[in-house]
This record gives C-alpha cells, sequence and structure tokens, in this order.
C-alpha cells in the first residue's frame, strides 16, 4: 500500500508547494521515520528531533517553525491529520470466502462475502452477516447471531445464543457467553445456580484480546453502541455496560453491575456486584470500587473515593511516620506543663490561691 | 424445553388451585418475565414491582400478600425453589459423538458416549472417560485423564499429563498444566528450571474461562473436590487448594499455595507464595495477602489483614489530613502555654517562687 | 526416560560409592519421593524428614549430616546440582513434522524439522524456523516470521507481521500482535486510532500462557532477549521492555512503557502509561507504579514507592485509629491547662501581674 506525496496532501486538505511524485510506503514516529515515511511533529519542541529525522514529510500545525529543506505539511490539527494518513495504511480485512479447513454446520446460515479461516468453526442455526470475517480457530457456537461487519480474531469463542450487532470485533481468544459465577451452598457442597440468559453486544462495540463476557443467569449481560473494552478485562454475569464507555486492560467487574454511558475505566481497576457507575465516570487505574460512583465523579484508590482526597490522603500518609514523633513529644511537652501548672496553683490546687 | 404450569408446581411442592395447563417456556428477572415465563420476587417488597410484571406465575415466600388475578406459587424457600425451576430449562450438553472434523490420535482412548467437537484434538494416549463433552478446538494433551462426564469447553487445553476426575468443567480458553514460574540466574542469564510434574483436578471442580492451573515443579499442583474457581483465575505451580473452595475472577496466586477447604476469596485477591490460607477463611476483593491466613480468618485490603482492621484505618486515613492540621495548631498553642507558663514561673523558672 | 544412580552422579560429578545400577525414574520432593526417585535436601533441618522418605537417593550438601542406610549424594551447590538432574528428566519436544490435520498455505515457508500440531493454522509468506513445534490449534498470520528453535503453545496466537526470534517460548493461548488500545472521541463516538506497528520479540524470551502482548501504533512494541514473563500478563502497544526482564503473572502495562535491563516484576503489579522502570528495578507484587522507577530501586505497595517507606506508613496506619484518640485527648487537656493559665495571669491576662 503506497501513496504519493500529493495523494496523501490531497487527503488531509493541504496545498503542497513541492515535488509531490514521492513514494510514501507509510507513517511513523519522529524518531524512526525513514525517507518513505511520513511522521508528525505535535509541536514545536519538537523541531530539534524532527530536523534530525529523515522522514519524507513532517505533519505540524500552522504556528511551527520553518524548516529549510524539507516537506512540512501545516495543517490545524495535526494529531487528527495524522491519524486521517494512518488510516490510508490500514489493510483492510481480507474477504477470502469460508476456507476449505473450516468445519461450518450446515444448519449455520452466512450472509454474502462473509470469510472464515481454516479451524474455525461455525455451529448450527449460527447467523453470520454479510461482510464479516472470522479469523482462524474461532469458534461460533449454536444459534449465535453476528451482524454485519464484525471481525472476530482467531481463536476466538461465542458461546451458543450469543448476539452480535454489526461492526463489532472480539479480538483473538477472548470468550464471550462463558456461565456466570453463581452457586448457593447445598447441605454439603457448592450448588451450581443454572445460567440461563445470553449475552447481547450492540453495534461498534470492541473487545480485547483474551477477554471474557458471562452470560447472565437470567436475562442478558448487555454491552452497549459504541463501548471499546481492552485486553484481560473480564466482565460477569447481568452487566449492563451503557453506550460509548472506555474500559482499559485488566478490569474486573463481579455480578449484577451497571455502568453508565461515556464512564471510562484505567487498567486493572475493579468493581464490586450490584454497584453501579454513572455517565462520564472517571475511575482511575487499579481502583477497587466497593460503593456505588456518581455520574461525572472522578475516582481513584482503593478504595476508589474522589481522587483528590485519594491524593490528599496519600500525601498525609506519607507525613504520618513523622506525626506520630510529634504527638509523641507533645504528650511529654503536655504532661511537663501539666506538672508546672499543678505547682503553680498552690496547695489548694486552685489558681486563684496563687 | 417447554413445561405447563403443573408440571412446575409439581416439580416444586405447589399445589396450583388454577389452571395449570398454560406452557411456560422459561423463567426471567422480575422486571423483564413475559407472559409466558415464572419468575419470583424474594420479599414484600417487591409486590409493586411484581404486581407490574406479566410473568405467568411468581414463585413467593408463604407470608407474600395476596395478588389478585395473577398466579402465586407459594412455598417456604423462594430462591430455591425457584432455582429448581430454573434447572428444568438447563439444556444438557448435546451428546454428538465425534465430529468428522476433530482429530483424535491413534492412541487415544476414549470411552463410550464422548462428545468431540470440530477442530478438537485429542493425542496420543489421552483417556477420555464416558459422558464426556470436548468441545470444538479444545486441545486434549498426550498421557491426560480426563473422567466420566466432564465438559471441557471450547478452545481449552489440557497439557500432557493432566489428570481430571469426574464431573469436571473446564470452561472455555482456560489452560490447565503450563509450566511453572521458575529460574534462577546463571552466570548471565535467567535458567529454566525444568517443570516436571503435573496438575490433578479433582471430582466436582469447576475452571473459568481463560483461567490458568500451572503444573507442579516436581509433584502435582492439586485442586480438590468441589473447588469452583470463576474467569481469568491463575493458579500457580505446586499450589494445593482445599475442597470446596470458591475462587472469584482474576485472583492470582504464587507459588507453593495451600488453601484449605471452603476458603473463600473475592476477586482480583492475590497471594504471595508459600503461604497458607486456612479453612473457611474470607478474603475480599483485591485482597493482597503477604502472610498466612488463619482458618475462620475475614481479611481484607492491601496488605489483607482482619476486614474490620481494613476499614478502621481507611476511616482513620480520611481523617488524617484533618488531624496533621490539628497538631500542628496544637504545636503552636503548646509553645505559646510554654511561654506563659515560663513567665508565671518568674525569674529563676520555678513556680514556687511566683 | 530412566536413568542408572551411576549416570546420574556422573552428571553431578559425584563419586558414588554403593551400588549404582539402581534405575531411577525421576525426581521428586522430600515429602514424595518412592524408591525409584531422587530428591535433595536443602538444609542440616530437614534431616528428620530426609530420614523418613523413602527416596533412592538424596542430594545434600557437604555438611550435611551423615544418614547410615541411605544413599547422600554430597555436592557444593544441592539446589544446582539437583536441578541438573532435572534436566535430565525433561522431555525433548517431540519432533513430529507436520499434522495431516494442520492446515498450511501454500505461501508458508517452513524450515526443516518444524513440527505443526493438528488443527494449527500457518497462513501465508509465515517463515518457520528449523525445529520449532507449533502445537495443536495454534495460529500463525501471515507475514509472521518465527525463528529456530521455538515452541508455540496450543491455541496460542501470533497475528500478522509478528517476528519472534530463536529458541522463544509462547505458551498455550497467549495472543501476541493483538491491536494496541488507541481511540480519540470525534464528534460523538470514539474513533478507533489505527495500529499499524507490530510486536517483536528477541531470542530466549518466554511468554506465558493466556498472555497478550499488543502491536504498536507505529514501530515495535519490543521484548528483548532473554526476559521471561508469566501467565495473564498484559504488554500494550509501544511498550520497549528490556533484557533478561521477569514479569511474573497478571502484570499488566499501559502504553508507551520502557522497562530496563534485569527489572523483575512481581505478580499483579501494573504501571501507567508513558513511564519507565531503570534496570534491575525490584516492583513488588500488586504493586501500582503511578510515576518512574529509577534503575536499582525497590519499590512497593499503591502506590509504588521504596518499599522501606511503604512498610513504614503501613505500621503507622495501624497505629493511626489511636492516635486520633491520643490527639482528641490531648486537645482536652490542652483547653484545661489553657483556661487554668488563663486564670494563673489574672484579670488583665498578662502573666507578669500575677
Amino acid at each position: 500500500m503506497n501513496y504519493s506525496l500529493d495523494e496523501i496532501c490531497e487527503r488531509i486538505g493541504v496545498q503542497f508547494e513541492g515535488n509531490g511524485t514521492a513514494l510514501i510506503r507509510g507513517v511513523n514516529t519522529l524518531d524512526s521515520a525513514r525517507d518513505d515515511e511520513v511522521t508528525f511533529a505535535e509541536a514545536s519542541r519538537y523541531y530539534e528531533k524532527a530536523s534530525q529525522g529523515e522522514a519524507a514529510a513532517i505533519v505540524v500545525a500552522e504556528d511551527f517553525p520553518d524548516m529549510p529543506g524539507r516537506n512540512l505539511l501545516r495543517v490545524t490539527n495535526p494529531r487528527f491529520a495524522f491519524m486521517q494518513i494512518m488510516e490510508m495504511f490500514v489493510a483492510p480485512p481480507k474477504v477470502t470466502g469460508v476456507h476449505p479447513d473450516a468445519s461450518i454446520a450446515d444448519g449455520a446460515i452466512l450472509a454474502e462475502s462473509v470469510s472464515v479461516g481454516a479451524s474455525a468453526v461455525i455451529a448450527d442455526q449460527a447467523h453470520i452477516g454479510a461482510q464479516t470475517v472470522i479469523e482462524a480457530g474461532a469458534y461460533i457456537g449454536a444459534d449465535v447471531t453476528v451482524g454485519e461487519g464484525c471481525h472476530i480474531g482467531a481463536n476466538a469463542v461465542l458461546m451458543h445464543g450469543v448476539r452480535l450487532g454489526d461492526r463489532v470485533v472480539i479480538h483473538a481468544g477472548a470468550t464471550i457467553g462463558g456461565e456466570g459465577f453463581g452457586y448457593v451452598w447445598l447441605n454439603d457442597h457448592h450448588h451450581k445456580v443454572p445460567q440461563l440468559g445470553s449475552v447481547q453486544i450492540d453495534d461498534d462495540v470492541e473487545i480485547g484480546c483474551n477477554s471474557c463476557v458471562d452470560r447472565a443467569t437470567m436475562g442478558l449481560t448487555r454491552i452497549r453502541r459504541g463501548t471499546k473494552i481492552d485486553n484481560q478485562v473480564h466482565i460477569a454475569h447481568n452487566n449492563d455496560i451503557g453506550e460509548d464507555v472506555i474500559i482499559a486492560g485488566q478490569f474486573g467487574s463481579s455480578g449484577s453491575v451497571t455502568i453508565g454511558n461515556q464512564a471510562i475505566f484505567g487498567g486493572k481497576a475493579c468493581i464490586a456486584d450490584h454497584l453501579s457507575v454513572g455517565e462520564k465516570a472517571q475511575v482511575g487505574g487499579a481502583s477497587v470500587i466497593i460503593k456505588d460512583v456518581e455520574a461525572g465523579a472522578v475516582v481513584f484508590g482503593m478504595p476508589a473515593q474522589p481522587k483528590r482526597q485519594t491524593f490528599q490522603e496519600m500525601a498525609a500518609l506519607k507525613r504520618l511516620p513523622e506525626l506520630i514523633k510529634t504527638v509523641k513529644a507533645q504528650e511529654q511537652e503536655l504532661q511537663q506543663l501539666q506538672k508546672l501548672v499543678a505547682e503553680l496553683c498552690g496547695k489548694d490546687g486552685t489558681p486563684g490561691t496563687v
């Protein structure tokens, strides 16, 4: 996938003055870009580094200083313009059709232009929407519905009855539709609570490598439109995750959690069962949520509480060992004072008689 | 799978007075149950919500108020009765035999009524017990023993020599028998300690999606009868996990850990190497265990300590920033008092001379 | 795999006096070793336990007490000698050739003596080095390069373009080359930042079961020579992990993290984006790194800080509830003193007039 510099400039709306026929083979970082790659310098403080590189062209802001002999592509928003160039180099998923080594049940229903990799398995009554790509070794269980334009990664697993909207991406090794974790103690053993519900994942959701989403005990575990989930995340049974939520790696939820639209979770955060996190709340990495988080709140810590409070407490805690010494010293000073004052007060112990 | 309302009532020992021929197609939550589903209301406070729903019948306690025009199924323990109804709707694993796209080594030994999904692989000298279901893409390594009535999820991996009892469930994507993590520094590199042991998982154990159980360096990593493990849990080499233990998602153990029977671990807890947790201990979610936990103890926190103590410390910590101010103010008041008292004590500094 | 006791003694340089023809079938722990197994007793305090066992021979230090009637193999470093014996019992990966149920693209290039398990898939233009073993169900994507003597576990996934050096071990279920987690908010939705980079894993690296390494946004996510990574670890996009680093289970990194050579991470630690950890730093388990860690530093805690400081703070925190009471009592004593002194100071409030 190559483009002329002219084509790239046209894409980001830059009027290029120099020779635009040079062939551009990709994009790269300011450090590593070669002379057939485009890079970007986000701010003037990168001028030095930019001038030392070899990049064929550098996307910069309007006010970036001139750099004689180098191709600067001046735009209003360099980061966004550069992302547009990056998108020119994204290889579309190859629509290769159904590999002869895939195993498709007779009762599975595949729309047009579906690709299925080798060793992938599609079970009975699964419905696969048009343009969807199922990579090698993935398993699509019975009665699963996958929408159009989805991408199911290698060795990912969609268990029976799971439903996916359109343009859903399930990355490699993720398992969707495992049984919720529920037992009751019955006489002398843990007795499994049947997990009869399912999972519904709406349009434009993305779920990372080796992540898990459990089916509901009854009803649905739901992940709503546009939500993006990173690797090794665990979403428990009966969660209701809102729209456009961001969940970074290794987050874990307990059963029956509700998360509002556009909430953001840092990596490794977790949340206890039956709690809710409001819309647009921001939860710092590694936070442990043990009570509801209000909409718009910015929380952090174990336990999660307003971020400012946690940092105040952390700062205070650093001073605690010293504080303990101070209080001990005060104790002695107080005792000495008490003794002095008692003597001052005279024999009958009242100050008036001194 | 459908039942008449009469069949359902019979199962839970309820004498149903009305028309019991209505067809029940499933169970659902109080909110979502439709007119061909049964639901349950655990306490009288759900009366309002129950009366607004459409459920064909509602399982309730003996003392639940009447609800004219609705089918209430009165029982002693509504939650348990409802679970019995749920179990009527659990689909048994389909015994489909060995799929033609499965790959079974000539030396593998399969008992009767074993099912093996497409793309699953069973290596040489593996023994698979009767009624066991191996889902698509699962890998059963050489010399593995799987008991009767087990369920091995899609793309799960049992490495060479691993031994499973009867009715063991290994969920999708779990890997059992990986090498323990052990190295010694040898001159100029980390040298691998051979991992020659194996894993034994006893009857009625369940291990969640994408969880890992490592083989022992020597001897066995052992998970004993009836223990239930959630998703994305990591059990390290040479662990000995007792019977009927509950381990929630994303728990992680280090090497040579011992856990007593009926201990309970909240999600994301972890434990350092060579430690032990006693019988029936309860470890709160996200706790970090850095010393042994006694039998019956209830611990929480980083580090894990008696839960009550952690909550006391958390409460105290909230007051710490204020406390620092208080102590500083006291410092000043003390100094002022010391000055006053010194003056009171007169020229020779003894109170007696005032 | 069996050896005579003589062969074992020869391997560790011990001059054996007794009958060395006994057949040794393996190694085991002091507790469990049978009479055809060798074990080791690391120190004299294990004498009692050692004498009660049945082991055919016991590797001990030079100064271990005599044990009449038992075969003691005296060496300078018992742990190391024992590891040498263990290595005699490591089964080499079976070079079985390409299984007929593997799926190899026409354009894939396999060197000599490559083994590929059933249901494994090798895509177009993948290069597999000599002596490499690819287990059942693994997926090797297009344009992937795997060096010589590598071992790719069952159901592991190497996505397109990933590059592996020689003797790299990727354990079962690991996914290498997933997309970095990057989005920008565009008007009304999270817009994906293209992830155009790749992953390079150098010689002698080992990556544990169900771990994930994401590809770079641009350039490379890099894991350098000799680094050992445990199970369920998440390495994010654009990380640069140094040589001979040790990373225990469930560690998680954010984007653009840099880690120096020979750093060590305990299990479940994590690190925020764009941070660096210096060479030979030691990070305790479950630590949460929110600022750079210097070379050689020993850190622990949430947040990670010098380990000694965290333990001091933990100890101080235990005393905080009591401290709050002490300060409150001092408050009252101070007030009482202030009142007494005020009275002592007389009507005009100056001590001089008493």
